[in-house]
C-alpha cells in the first residue's frame, strides 16, 4: 500500500459549530427531529400498529441474551438501528436532549451485550447461522452492517463525547482487520454492498489510528480484482446464494466487482452500493493522495451525472437491480432513482468537494438534495418514496401491471427494506456539515442554507450569519464577524450554474471578484459586521436535455433556482401526455403561500393538444388534432404527491 | 349444458380446395416447406448443430421405450412435435409429399408407442412424474399438450385420410374425458394454459362426435368458477409450483381464471392463453348458439383491438407474464407483442368472422397477418421474432440493461422455449383456409392472396381465380367459373377499413353494390369466365393514435394498405428520435424491386431536430433546436431486421 501524503484537502464544519436557521430546511429538520426519528424508533421496535414488524432492535435483544425468539427480517436489519443511532446523533449534535440520549444510550447498551467476545457484531449470524460468519460477503451485507454502525458510532461519539459505542465498534473494526487481508491465511475478500469503506475512513479521522484507513483501501483494492472473489466464495458455497437460488452467472458488475475500482469507467450495477463506494474512492484518495484512485472518482462521477442522471438528482434508472443501465437511458415513467442513491450521490460529491472545490459538485449535490432527496419524505414526514418517478400515471402503478409495480403514486408509510427513510433522517439531521468547508484561510459556501456557523482558520476565527428566502430567491446575504480586527481570508460563495447572473455587493457596494472553480472568491481584510450580498438572477427556465436521451427528446423541463417543476393533475387536470408548453412565452413565477407548505408556482400559457373526435378504434388516418389553450400550472417536484394520488409529470412536450 | 342449436355459421373452405399462388404469400410459404419445417424437425430431433437440445422427439421415444434416458426440455415440449406435425399436415393438404409423409408417418407410429394403455400421453409425466398426472394443470400444460396432438391428429387426417394419429387423440380424448367433470369424483378443472378447448371442438368438427364439443364447453364453463380449481389444486401441493418457488397468492387473471369467462370484459393476462380461450370461447358459441358466451367474445375481442392491440397487430404489451397490462397502455420500446400471441389474435378472428361476418375482424387479422406474423420471420425463413417490438435501439438490448432483455434487436436462430417459429409455420402452412369462406349461397373473400379455390354452394360449385399484388397495390381481380349455367350466388368482397374508396366492375364495366359489415355483395347471375376487378384505394397515410396512448402522443405512423411501415437505420441513420415527419407534405411510394426480396417503401421529406452544440452536461437552458431537412425511407414493418442490427421505429414524431 502506497503511503502518500494526504491532499490538501477542504475540511467540512463539523455539525457543531453549524446552527441552522432556514425557513426551508428548519421545517425539515424538525420533522426528522419531532416525527421520523420517534417513528422509527417505534418501527425497529415493532410498536407500529398494522406495520409489518421490524425486528431489528429485538435481534440485538435476543443476540445480547436479553430476549428470546428467531432473527426476523432481512440479514441487513441491523443496519436500521445503526442508522437510526447515527440520525439521533447528528439531531443531539445540534442540540442535545437527554430523554433522547437515554433512549439511545440504552440501544447502545444492547448492542455493546450483542457483540461476541472476539469482537464480532451482526445479530443475523450470531443468532442464525453463528457457524457461517464471512461465508456469504456477497450476499449477507456483514460489512455493510458493520459500516454502518461504526458511522453511527463516530456520529454519537462526536456529538455526545461518549465512547461506549465507539469502543464497540473499534474492538469490531480491529476484529475486521484480524480476518481480512491480502496475507496468506486471510480471508482476500469484500462485502456485496458496499458501505464499510466510507465508514472505516470515519473511523481513522476520529480515532486517527491509520489502520482502518489502510484497512478502507485493502477492500478497495481487493474489489474486481481477478481471480473473482466473489466467484471463488460462490463455488465454495455451491453457488446458492442466501436466497436459495443457484448463482450458474454471477453479475459481478452489479457489486461493481467486474474489474478493479481504478479501472472502472463507468457507472455500472446497483446505484447505492456505486455511490458509496465512489465516496469511498474519494475519501481514500483524499488521505493517501493515491491519484489513480482520484482520476477514477472523477470519470465515475462524471459518467454519472453527465450521462446517467435524471434532472431531479435521481441515478439508477432500472427497477432491475436497483441499477444503473446505460448511458442516456433515463426513462421518466419505468425509472428507479432510488432516494439512497441520491442520497449517495450527496455523500460523493460531498467528498469530492472536500477534495477539489468545484462548483460542478455542488451543482448537483444540490439538485439532488432539492428534489430527489426533500421529495422523498412527505410533508408531514411520515411517508417515502423509495422510487422517484419522473412521470406517473397512477393507472399503470399497481394491479396487474408489473411493468410498474416498483413505482408508487404516492408516498409509502414504511417499507420492508426500509432503508430509505432513515437514509433521509440521517442526511437532513446532518445537513449541516454539507454548508461549508474549511481550506487554508478560505471560507467555502457551498449551499444557501441559513443559519449561523463558527469557523477556525489559521490566522482567525469568524462566526458567519447567512441569511436568505432560498430556495424561492436569490437574494443571499452573509453577515461575517472575524473575533480580531483585520483578519484576511477569502469568503468564496458558489455560484449555481442555473444562474445566468450574479451581482456581489459588500456593504452595499458593488464589488470586483475572482470567479474560480465556479466560486466567486472575495479576498480582503474583513471587519466585524462587514455585510455581503450575493444576488443570483433566479428565471424561472426552460432546460432541454442531451439529445441523445429518447425519453426526453421534444420536452422540455421548467427549473428556478435549484428547485425542478412539474406538472401534477390537482393543478392541470388528467392526461397531462396532452399538454404543450411552447418555446416562447412567458414563465410566471406564483407566490403560493398556503399551497403545500408555501411554494412558489410557475404558470405558462400552454396548449391541450388532443385528437378529436375519437370514436372506437385505436387508430385513424383521419384523426385531426385540436388545441385549446390551458394554463399550466408547475409546482416544485419535491412536493409532488402531497394532495393524493394523480397523475405528474415532470418533461413536458414543447412545441 | 345448454344443448341449443349451432349458430348458422360460415364455413372456411378446406385447405384441400384452396390452391395459393400469390406473389407476396409463395415466397412464406416455399420457406415453411423447403426451410422451416425441415430445420424443425431436426431441431426437435437435436440435430442443430450448436443450438440448445429440444429432446422433443427423444422425449417420446423413452416414453415410447424405445430409448432410454430421462425427459429433457420444458413440460411442454411435446407440443413441439405436435406443432410441427400439424404443419406437416397442411403441408400435406396442399400437395402430397411420400417423403415427408414417411417422416411423419414414422413420428406418429412412436407417439402411438408413447401412448399409456389408459390412452394418457405426456412425455414428461410418462418419464418423469409418472404417478403425479394432472396434479398441476396450473402449471404442467397437460391439456395444452393434449390439444396440441389433437389438432395435429385433424390436421394430418384431413391432408391425408390416414387415422393412425387421430385415433390416438380420440382414446386420448376420451380418457380425458372420463377424469374431468363436474360430477362427483371427476376432477373438476381445466388448464392453465387453454388450449385443449379449440382442440377438442376441431375433433368434434373431425368426428362429429358430440362428447367432444361437450367437453371443450366444460372446460370453458368451469374456468374461472368460485370457488378457484387453481386454488384448491395448489392447496393440493403445498402451494409448490412446479418451477420449485411456493405461491403465496395465485395470479389466477394470469390465466383468465379470474372470473367465468362469461363474465369476463377483458383481455387480460398471459396473451396467447387468452387469445386461444377466446378462440376456443368462439368455436363452443357457434357450435351451441350459446349467446351469452359470444356475447363476450364480441367484448373481448372489442377490448383487445380497440383498447390493447399496437398498430402491428401485436397484443400483449408487457414482458412480465407476456401479458396484457391495462386499456391504451402500449409502449413500444419495452413492448412485448409475442408472435403468437398475434397468431393467437388471427385465430380467433378467423373464428368471429365465421359466425358473423363482418370486416372488422377480417381488418384485424389482415393486420396481424401482414405485420406481426410475417415479421416474426426473416426473409431467409431461419430466425425468428418471439418479441416484436414497435421501436428498437440496439443499444438497450441485452448487455446489463435487463429491461429489454426480451428485446432482440435481430431474429433469432430458435428459442429455448420453441413456441413462436412452428406456430408461424403452422399458420403460414394453413393460410388457404383463412382466405375465404361460405354462408349458404355467399362466397366471402376475407383476404386479397391470389390462387384458386373450388367452392361447393347449396346450388352450385365454382372454381375462383383471385390475381393481384397485393399487399403492394389494390387492383384484385377474380375470373368466376361455376360449373352450371345461369349460377346465381352473392360473391362478397371484404372492403378493408384502411382503403378510402373502391370500385367494382364486372366484366369491366362499373357495377353498384350492396356493402354490408364491410362486405361488398355482388348478387347476380354469374356466367363462366365473368371478371371481377375491385380497385382498392390504396393511399400512402399517415395514422394517429388514439389519444389515451401516452407512447404515441404527437407522434404519426405510416401505412399503406394492410402494411404499417417503419424507419429503419439502414436507411435513415443513426438516432431515429430525432426525426420528425411534417404533418403535411407528400408521402412517395418507390418500387424498390431489388430491396429486401421487392418491396414499395415510402419516401417523404422530414426533418432532424437536434439540440446543438452540446458539450458536456445532460440538461441545458440554452440548448438550441437545430433543424436540418432529412429525405426520410420507410419500409415494410414485417421486412425489417433483415439487414443486420439497427435502430428501428413505427411511430415517428410529427410536427
Amino acid at each position: 500500500m502506497a503511503e502518500t501524503a494526504a491532499l490538501a484537502k477542504a475540511k467540512p464544519v463539523p455539525m457543531t459549530q453549524v446552527r441552522i436557521a432556514d425557513a426551508f430546511w428548519d421545517d425539515y429538520i424538525r420533522l426528522v427531529k419531532d416525527v421520523v426519528v420517534p417513528y422509527q424508533w417505534e418501527a425497529i421496535n415493532d410498536r407500529v400498529p398494522g406495520a409489518e414488524p421490524s425486528g431489528a432492535v429485538r435481534n440485538f435483544k435476543i443476540a445480547a441474551g436479553l430476549a428470546q425468539g428467531d432473527f426476523y427480517g432481512f440479514v441487513f436489519q441491523d443496519s436500521d438501528v445503526a442508522k437510526w443511532l447515527e440520525a439521533v446523533g447528528y439531531l443531539l449534535a445540534k442540540e442535545r436532549d437527554p430523554d433522547l440520549e437515554a433512549v439511545a444510550d440504552g440501544m447502545i447498551e444492547i448492542i455493546a451485550q450483542a457483540q461476541q467476545p472476539d469482537g464480532y457484531l451482526n445479530t443475523y449470524f450470531t443468532i442464525k447461522e453463528p457457524g457461517r460468519r464471512w461465508t456469504n460477503l456477497m450476499d449477507c451485507h456483514e460489512l455493510y452492517c458493520a459500516g454502518h454502525m461504526i458511522e453511527a458510532a463516530v456520529s454519537y461519539y462526536r456529538a455526545t463525547g461518549k465512547r461506549r459505542l465507539l469502543d464497540v465498534v473499534i474492538r469490531f473494526a480491529d476484529y475486521i482487520d484480524s480476518v481480512f487481508g491480502p496475507e496468506e491465511g486471510r480471508l482476500n475478500g469484500y462485502d456485496g454492498h458496499q458501505e464499510v469503506e466510507l465508514a472505516l475512513v470515519k473511523l481513522y479521522e476520529a480515532t486517527e489510528d491509520r489502520k482502518y484507513l489502510r484497512l478502507a483501501q485493502y477492500f478497495l483494492d481487493a474489489r474486481g480484482t481477478s481471480p473473482s472473489f466473489f466467484e471463488h466464495e460462490a463455488d465454495g458455497r455451491g453457488r446458492r446464494s442466501h436466497w436459495g437460488f443457484t448463482h450458474r452467472e454471477l453479475e459481478l458488475a452489479y457489486f461493481q466487482a467486474h474489474r478493479p475500482v481504478r479501472e472502472q469507467t463507468e457507472a455500472v450495477g446497483h446505484a447505492v452500493r456505486f455511490a458509496y463506494m465512489v465516496a469511498g474512492m474519494a475519501d481514500v484518495a483524499a488521505e493517501t493522495g493515491d491519484e489513480a484512485l482520484l482520476a477514477a472518482c472523477r470519470r465515475l462521477w462524471d459518467n454519472m451525472t453527465e450521462r446517467q442522471m435524471y434532472v431531479t438528482g435521481g441515478i439508477g434508472s432500472m427497477a432491475q437491480g436497483e441499477a444503473f443501465s446505460f448511458d442516456y437511458d433515463l426513462p421518466n415513467d419505468t425509472v428507479y432513482a432510488e432516494t439512497c442513491a441520491s442520497i449517495g450521490l450527496v455523500f460523493v460529491a460531498h467528498r469530492m468537494l472536500q477534495i477539489e472545490p468545484d462548483a460542478k459538485y455542488a451543482d448537483e449535490m444540490e439538485r439532488a438534495l432539492y428534489n430527489t432527496v426533500v421529495g422523498g419524505m412527505s410533508l408531514d414526514g411520515k411517508h417515502f418514496f423509495y422510487v422517484n418517478p419522473l412521470e406517473v400515471d397512477p393507472k399503470a402503478c399497481g394491479g396487474r401491471n408489473k411493468k410498474f409495480d416498483h413505482v408508487k403514486p404516492v408516498r409509502q408509510e414504511w417499507f420492508g427494506c426500509a432503508c430509505c427513510p432513515p437514509n433521509v433522517a440521517r442526511l437532513l439531521a446532518s445537513l449541516g456539515e454539507y454548508v461549508y468547508a474549511v481550506k487554508d484561510d478560505t471560507v467555502y459556501v457551498h449551499l444557501y442554507v441559513g443559519g449561523e456557523a463558527d469557523f477556525r482558520l489559521p490566522r482567525t476565527e469568524l462566526k458567519l450569519i447567512q441569511r436568505s428566502d432560498y430556495p424561492w430567491s436569490g437574494s443571499i446575504s452573509f453577515e461575517v464577524h472575524p473575533n480580531q480586527a483585520d483578519a484576511s481570508f477569502t469568503l468564496a460563495l458558489r455560484l449555481p450554474g442555473w444562474s445566468p447572473s450574479a451581482v456581489l455587493r459588500v456593504n452595499g457596494e458593488p464589488i470586483d471578484y475572482r470567479t474560480a472553480n465556479g466560486y466567486a472568491r472575495i479576498e480582503r481584510t474583513w471587519r466585524a459586521g462587514d455585510i455581503v450580498s450575493l444576488e443570483l438572477e433566479m428565471p424561472a427556465m426552460r432546460l432541454r436535455c442531451h439529445p441523445a436521451v429518447r425519453a426526453n427528446v421534444g420536452k422540455t423541463a421548467i427549473q428556478r433556482g435549484p428547485l425542478v417543476y412539474c406538472l401534477e393533475q390537482a393543478d392541470n387536470g388528467e392526461a397531462l401526455h396532452e399538454l404543450v408548453l411552447p418555446a416562447t412565452g412567458e414563465l410566471k413565477v406564483r407566490e403560493a403561500a398556503h399551497l403545500l407548505g408555501g411554494v412558489r408556482v410557475i404558470e405558462a400559457e400552454g396548449i391541450r393538444a388532443r385528437a378529436e373526435p375519437w370514436n372506437g378504434g385505436l387508430y385513424r388516418p383521419d384523426a385531426i388534432l385540436r388545441e385549446t389553450g390551458q394554463n399550466l400550472t408547475f409546482i416544485p417536484y419535491y412536493a409532488w404527491a402531497n394532495r393524493g394520488e394523480g397523475e405528474m409529470a415532470v418533461w413536458v412536450r414543447e412545441c
